[in-house]
């Protein structure tokens, strides 16, 4: 299957179309319409198969974690998505491989509005690059230097279900087809929280999505703030099948699994009630799990008292 | 080594700090300036060792032509190049070897003023994905789709040197050690053709670069415009190398062969002029050599003979 085709076929027809697109997919470049009110936010990301999803990956879900992962990104800016380019290197043009894939793609942009602008594709072992973009407003993205000492942390939902998932796949827990079900949608179909993201724009000092897991993130946050921070171990948001099958392990995989996507977040005390009014308007649930101080180290607590437990988040390489 | 060592060792130290990047490498997304007075071309590439460039490539040329193949795509388009995104998938993180891909890539982005805003690195066969963007006058890009029959098809420079090149690594061909080490500069670093492409902007009816071969783009040309041609062969503008080597074979390697970067373009005997005195401004040289037709094909004549000639473009899959 030549090429052209392949890109005309899936990708031209998409629903999605964007009044600030004047030329999509089919030219040497997308042209964007640009504009004083607004920035542009930008993010890259690869998945490689067999590092950042397991090789027996259903199509659709690998198209979709493609664009989520950017999506993600996006989110923690406070960015609104706008645009994406996809480039998919694969072994062989699988024409229902390349359906099911393009289902992925095209349900979360379709959701999140969208518009595939660009794309290559090239023959090779499997692997997707997603640049996708988003708009934010002037001086109102959010980053992960703004966190000062005396900010609450705050994650979204629950961590750790897509590190259990992954457990199971690996053979290292076992859990009931229902729990197995529930996690695995939660690794396979991550949803990037791109409302809440632009909920907590003008409110938080920073923030950043959870992909390489809890500790890591935090690490960012901490490095790029110039501070250090308290996690209120018993506070972590933990699903049933957290608690459940993994029982005391369950904070141990919950802080240092990444692929969650949920967003890690901090917020002044003066701030706290505004976000809190501003995040009540969408339908994410948060929990705040300890503070930002002084120090230039991550330290935990179990119910109050002091406890050391392993960090080591998720690294390529 | 880790991911974020390597990416912030390499490319947070660059020397191209552009005004319109208002946040660089380091957070979830780059943010950049937006602005009511230009729009934005954007466009993706992915290149697969083995594919788009023979496994025993230099690092330092494989860097340059990762760059080189989206700012040949904005060239097309008549955009100032801007941004770049690169996302590098690589077996091993051989310090040597990205230090070289780093210098091709960065003498690149130097000369044309681009600005690296993001990446990703991970581990698995080598390829790399860039997406590029540059900056449009508003109304004034260049897309395939407007050449109207009675306009002149022009070339820049020579064709079918890369495609030399690879006949000789290929061992289809011998050439003398100079001729080589000519045309394998062509090959590994080619030039993209920025200055002609803005150049040729307000006056120029379409464009593409040359990177699947100089009828196959012809052809998408058209497609997009709903037209046909007439290439006069023994105008094709050819080297030295070309000539003395392949002899009458040579047009048919000119023609075929992908990997030139150089910009094919139509223009209307009404802009010809204008055209000519904007060229004139730059270093490039232009060549005519054909004309568009009411027709819905592609015809070649030698010497004005009509004659058959095979076409086939260089196409993945």
């Amino acid at each position: 299957m030549k090429e052209f085709d392949l890109i005309k076929r899936y990708f031209s027809e998409q629903v999605v179309k964007r009044k600030d697109v004047l030329l999509g997919i089919g030219d040497d470049c997308a042209i964007l319409k640009s504009n004083d009110a607004q920035n542009i936010a930008v993010t890259t990301d690869t998945l490689v198969a067999g590092v950042h999803f397991p090789h027996n990956t259903s199509a659709k879900a690998i198209g979709h974690k493609s664009i989520a992962v950017s999506l993600s990104d996006l989110a923690a800016m406070g960015a609104e998505p706008a645009w994406a380019s996809l480039a998919i290197t694969m072994p062989t043009a699988d024409e229902a491989w390349i359906n099911d894939f393009c289902e992925g793609v095209f349900e979360l942009c379709e959701y999140a509005n969208v518009q595939l602008i660009g794309g290559d594709t090239t023959q090779g072992p499997l692997s997707i690059t997603v640049t996708a973009q988003g708009l934010t407003i002037p001086e109102k993205h959010i980053t992960r230097s703004g966190a000062k000492p005396g900010d609450w942390l705050y994650v979204s939902a629950d961590i750790g279900d897509a590190g259990l998932a992954l457990m199971h796949i690996n053979g290292d827990i076992t859990l009931t087809p229902e729990s197995a079900a529930k996690v695995q949608r939660k690794l396979d179909f991550p949803k990037p929280r791109i409302l809440l993201g632009q909920a907590l724009r003008g409110h938080v000092s920073s923030a950043i999505d959870i992909s390489d897991g809890l500790f890591a993130d935090l690490q960012h946050i901490c490095t790029a703030s110039n501070v250090g921070a308290t996690v209120e171990l018993d506070k972590l948001p933990l699903s049933d099948e957290m608690k459940n099958s993994l029982g005391d392990k369950a904070i141990e995989v919950a802080v240092n699994a990444g692929d969650d996507y949920e967003l890690l977040f901090t917020v002044s005390q003066t701030n706290k009630v505004s976000m809190d009014t501003s995040v009540g308007q969408t339908t994410n649930r948060i929990t705040c799990i300890g503070q930002i101080n002084h120090s230039n180290k991550i330290t935990t607590t179990l119910n109050q008292e002091p406890i050391n437990i392993t960090m080591n988040g998720f690294q390529h390489f």
